[in-house]
């Protein structure tokens, strides 16, 4: 097929994604705290159209505005409120699988994502006794939690293999080397990515699982990590999270529902040549390691200084609320207050000649360090743009200067082209086919 | 100090531990819920004596409920009822410490958790300036979560080393090698163990990293695990919650509630020559990994085979609902309805002379295998018994002869003596050393 919609987002443009983000605002609260309720009631209450609904009792909590629009404009997981949990994964395409195997996959994920955002099995046999059930059944009984599944496209992917060179959107390069850089290739890169978030843990890996499973013999698994809080908000209506440097880092973050902004930094837009990539973005992942027993060992006052905040309550050292504007010319005894390598400097807008991105990281922990005894986790960032230069002019100032490089490392990295969303009974396979 | 608290459970005796569990109870679902509205809410909303309750406003999710009474007969987090998530660490006496040391260690491990239990942060210095903050601060604005903290000890910890060798339990004996046991060190055993379980995984994790902290320079990490979902209901308010089989696998679980069933199979009794550990328990752990892609293309019908139950349902394959009673008598063609070798049938305590045992396990997952592209995770298994020989039982008969050992592997293993609850005014040093 090579009727690809010619989707051009318009600021003021109301799409499917923001119908559904404005439902799940009038819940707020209470729609997040009704959907882990659920989760606590576990398996025992049934969940809409659920193939085992049979199971038991009825469901307390009202289920149906705990989803996110699947199609849209744009990818849902992306301008959506932040969920409070993610599982993300990267896979590469098997050494036997061709062009043909891939689009077909993409067009089973598609169904297969659809489907579990609404709540809803896996599609396809449900399981009679003689085969192998189509979804894995952990998350029957859960609430949908909000879930979006967002997918992404390495560089990689537009090599040779699969006739993909000429539908390779501008952007996407292999990120150059940054400084300080120390990257593990086991948790970086990959040919397609996919971005779980939901309210509810085991609804996002669940999700990723599940896509695995219908992938045997296509792709291969490349890495995969558990966010286990959100360290981002995308909407004013949220609260700024904590980072495990138990600050509050996303106060400055691009509002998810501020169409203009969004224009601006976020959605690729007609620049872009690759017509069917117009209304992506790009996605990038780090993997940052935290290296908290040098950080826990740090008094307050630097701890501040690093960051530009105060930790109590996140405002800027020369501001006393947390949504106060940092004042970067304010000096005290002839000192900059927010020190001229404090990570606010570095980063903000006001500084990089008005860059934006859209951060919407979240906390891992990968356990122990054998060697060391040293806790392995920190933050597992992602960010959108409408271009990678947007990041690599950030992380290049950042890589050089920023205090708190003394305390991180990071340890994966990856850059991915996110295609916009999908119109009614398109399929991602379609989709970047053409 | 050798005045240790003569602390004998009595059956029907209604601690602290009781109460917090009855005035949790009262709250149920909702309770849980409010728990993680807070979570979402983020650190916008200021929690009980909060060091930095100046951040921000009120907190709208009633927070005193939200609390178990960390004092008691027992320790909490063994017969309350299962919160949806898990930090798990645990610990070995770092080379140049004393017993003193630990002594002291374990008198401010005891002030800490408390603190923490009640949503408060580490107390002692809340960070001037010039010194680090005693609390690492990513908890701060959440909900406490009904956080538990549960303390154990390994049995190299009775070594010669601290003259703890007078004090040993006397199960307190590594477990022998079991069949089909896989183990790797990485994941195994420790001279402590911290059990901390929450409803926000920030939370839980956020108690485990300040004790770590705590123990700078006494103690070294030797693994942690993060369990992102509950598979156990510790009372019948709980309904049953599904593995990553997709399973309900707790369905037949000890009632935390039924003093009389904990007093028979958890709590250390009378039955113990040392007095100190009387009303303690024993915790196994055990890492189980998984074979999900060879589960994932198993048949519906082998699947339940494997487990003896339905998977839509959770009712046994000789019954109509979750809760019947399995008949293992039951035949159908001359061969047993619930196979000879299904693991409820293996795992029953019909079958081994009325064995139970307290499960208490959450999901896990370590990402992907970089060597297969496989799914790492599985269930990190906790099981809480009156003597380890309960688990040696009824392992060496699973390890033997279950069908699941075709799908999954002991990977970690685990044994730990949990002491009884602290008293008013006693602490985790002086109850250990006497």
């Amino acid at each position: 097929m090579t009727d690809t919609p010619d989707i051009t987002p318009a600021p003021d443009e109301a799409g499917p994604e923001r119908a559904a983000v404005s439902r799940r605002r009038l819940l707020g609260a209470v729609g997040a705290g009704a959907a882990v309720a659920g989760a606590a009631l576990g398996a025992g209450g049934a969940v809409l159209a659920h193939h085992d609904s049979g199971s038991s009792g009825a469901d307390a909590a009202g289920s149906g505005p705990q989803t996110v629009a699947f199609r849209g404009v744009h990818q849902a997981g992306i301008a959506t409120p932040s969920q409070d949990r993610l599982c993300f994964a990267t896979f590469d395409v098997g050494p036997g699988a061709t062009a043909a195997d891939l689009r077909e996959l993409l067009k089973t994920w598609t169904a297969a994502a659809e489907a579990m955002t609404l709540g809803n099995p896996v599609p396809g046999n449900p399981g009679d006794l003689y085969t192998p059930p189509e979804d894995t059944g952990e998350a029957a009984g859960l609430q949908p939690g909000n879930l979006t599944i967002t997918i992404g496209y390495g560089p990689t992917l537009f090599d040779r293999r699969f006739g993909l060179a000429g539908r390779r959107p501008s952007g996407l390069v292999k990120l150059p080397h940054l400084p300080k850089d120390n990257l593990d290739p086991a948790n970086s890169d990959g040919d397609l990515c996919v971005q779980a978030c939901a309210d509810d843990p085991q609804v996002a890996f669940h999700a990723v699982r599940n896509l695995r499973r219908l992938a045997f013999g296509t792709l291969v698994p490349r890495w995969m990590e558990l966010g286990f809080g959100r360290t981002s908000s995308t909407t004013p209506q949220q609260a700024t999270p904590r980072n495990l440097m138990g600050f509050k880092d996303g106060t400055r973050n691009i509002d998810g529902t501020d169409a203009a902004l969004m224009g601006a930094h976020v959605w690729i837009g007609d620049e872009e040549p690759q017509r069917w990539a117009r209304g992506g973005s790009y996605l990038v992942s780090r993997k940052i390691r935290m290296l908290m027993e040098q950080w826990d060992r740090d008094r307050l006052g630097d701890q501040q200084d690093v960051f530009g905040r105060f930790k109590s309550t996140g405002a800027p050292l020369t501001g006393k609320a947390e949504f106060d504007t940092p004042d970067f010319h304010a000096k005290s005894g002839g000192q900059y207050v927010i020190p001229a390598d404090a990570h606010i400097r570095l980063a903000a807008h006001e500084n990089n000649n008005g860059l934006r991105i859209l951060r919407r990281g979240y906390s891992y922990t990968d356990g122990i360090d054998p060697e060391t005894g040293d806790l392995m986790g920190g933050l597992f960032f992602i960010a959108f743009m409408k271009s990678p230069q947007q990041f690599i002019t950030l992380q290049t100032a950042l890589g050089q200067h920023d205090a708190l490089n003394e305390y991180i490392q990071h340890i994966g990295s990856g850059l991915f082209a996110v295609p916009p969303g999908l119109a009614a009974g398109q399929d991602w396979g379609t989709q970047l086919f053409g």
